[in-house]
């Protein structure tokens, strides 16, 4: 009798590799760190420790906004950061990120992966010398801590606001004026009077910095910032280099970071506002002219920008283009019952 | 001079392994059996063509409905279908698919996988021999299709509608007679008038089955469907026979099918609604008083299955506390937005 023969296994070995991945995001922070670790862990474990990469925080081998010029230049492998913070060497990499007034995190992935997106992004890529793929997202940030009421549009005429990015330049043209602070010393200067308001993420990070102890209002909604994705910036010569199968398990470690970076942020948000009304913080929606002001900048500001750089204006058309089909889309079957559940299940 | 040495190469080798998965969903829809197809392709790539699983359609292998107890039984190793198809066997099978007036994709994510989701459906999952793992999700479905307008809830007293799941038991206790039919036998009912209406899944996927030329009003939103998630339904012994990478590897390869498929839909529907409705389709909105008495109706049902099953009850309390806190965060960042852009945007 022939005896039960196993499986055969395939002859082939699993190469090693070693990676270091800089972020750009503090330690302290579970969420945007976190998935930074959990990115690193998730390909250790399906390549069965084969594959591994080293995550450090800010300033442990780059600084926290230089993580896309050091795998550029190859000194890195990879790093986690945001397109965004990147701005000054091209617009075009602001649209990777999220631009103010833009998609929601479902209609942003769609266009990312379903849209063209990704392919229209490349050569924005390409051009810092990186490869980039999507790999976390905040979903909806909330529109800051202020330190008195905002009624209307003439409240935000020389309000000193901490914002980054396209938010700012958009908010200048409305009058306030924006002010570029790092993450330690926002607190102090708002408590100071040194600004008068000061934006960063959500709740659950928010309470951590202690927005709350300095500041009363807390609004809504981050228009500036509806759905920012955070990118695995990848070098490319490092990248060739790897087997096939390590470029797609690569791949599916940054789809599983984007959606779980939302999961946690989702189930940790509600909590913390919760506990944040509780103590205080008077919750606001910013007044119908700010928003529609501020709408209005935005597509001014597009159409400058768009001017002044032609690949900018024919990503942001496209992605406009899209950014209005979903618009439509989602008030039919998603908002619909969003809006009517909020009312519907109202606590009593 | 010592020779350059290349990374040294584990030595453990691939282990090869073969899968049938046969699925619940006809080969004809690029979106639920795309994703199928696209899942088995994701393990094949990642692990190099060691892991190979053969999708099939409905009737190949095992009927379309019969695909949870061909793999609690052992005869394949996985399947591709929606826990609720079998609530029969258990109603706490639906709370893993959907619950009418139920969670977002978003939320729905966030509870499976940070809010003791996947944890509460263990058991229920292990009662019919199969561990389930989410694998696909449609995102918010329609209303269905309807030969006379609904203005109110009298409208919907005797009206013979097709639809399956609990939103049929629902909308029962409404006056509405459910029907169930076979996806393949709806279009005929409708044409000879043997039913008054139907659901199906939403643009893309009606379209294709011609609803729209023997329907005219298209309803929305599909309250019933808010997120239905779709299973990859393992044999607890096929996988824990898996090594351990090729586990950590089906679970990526799910989380990115669980994405795709919406990213899929979500770039699809607008455009099938707008030849829809360019061709005639008369889009429309359930009247409030219908919504509110729809929910009523579900509240009092949720009730109902959860007297008569002490687990059903259980995991019902945990999930609704969820998304009630979901909800209530969701209306302040994330709905203020899409509802200012859906008006702010409108195309003029």
């Amino acid at each position: 009798m022939a005896p039960v023969l196993a499986m055969p296994a395939l002859t082939h070995a699993q190469t090693r590799i070693r990676w270091r991945m800089p972020g750009s995001f503090p330690k302290s922070l579970d969420t945007l760190y976190g998935t930074q670790e959990r990115i690193a862990r998730r390909v250790r474990e399906m390549t069965d420790g084969a594959f591994e990469i080293t995550p450090f925080g800010p300033g442990e081998v780059v600084p926290a906004l230089q993580v896309m010029d050091a795998v550029g230049s190859g000194s890195v492998e990879c790093g986690y950061t945001s397109a965004y913070y990147y701005l000054g060497k091209d617009p075009s990499l602001c649209i990777a990120t999220c631009l103010p007034f833009g998609m929601s995190s479902r209609s942003l992935w769609s266009w990312l992966q379903e849209g063209g997106g990704r392919e229209a992004l490349r050569d924005v890529y390409r051009d810092q010398g990186v490869i980039g793929i999507p790999a976390g997202n905040t979903g909806a940030q909330m529109g800051g801590w202020y330190r008195r009421e905002i009624n209307s549009t003439a409240d935000l005429n020389g309000l000193k606001f901490r914002i980054a990015g396209f938010g700012g330049n958009i908010l200048q043209k409305i009058g306030v004026v924006p002010q570029l602070i790092g993450g330690a010393d926002i607190y102090p200067a708002l408590e100071r009077g040194v600004i008068d308001g000061a934006e960063w993420v959500g709740p659950h990070d928010d309470e951590k910095l202690g927005f709350q102890r300095v500041a009363r209002f807390y609004y809504a909604p981050g228009w500036w910032e509806y759905a920012p994705s955070i990118d695995l910036m990848v070098n490319p010569a490092a990248y060739e280099a790897l087997p096939s199968h390590y470029k797609h398990i690569l791949e599916a470690a940054c789809t599983e970071g984007w959606h779980w970076m939302m999961a946690r942020y989702d189930s940790l948000n509600p909590v913390a506002l919760r506990r944040l009304v509780a103590a205080g913080t008077q919750l606001r929606f910013f007044p119908r002219d700010v928003l529609l002001a501020s709408y209005r900048a935005a597509q001014e500001f597009y159409a400058e920008t768009g001017a002044a750089n032609a690949r900018f204006r024919r990503i942001h058309q496209t992605w406009d283009a899209f950014r209005v089909d979903q618009t439509q889309w989602f008030r039919i079957a998603e908002d619909s019952q969003a809006n009517f559940l909020a009312v519907a299940s109202a606590p009593r």
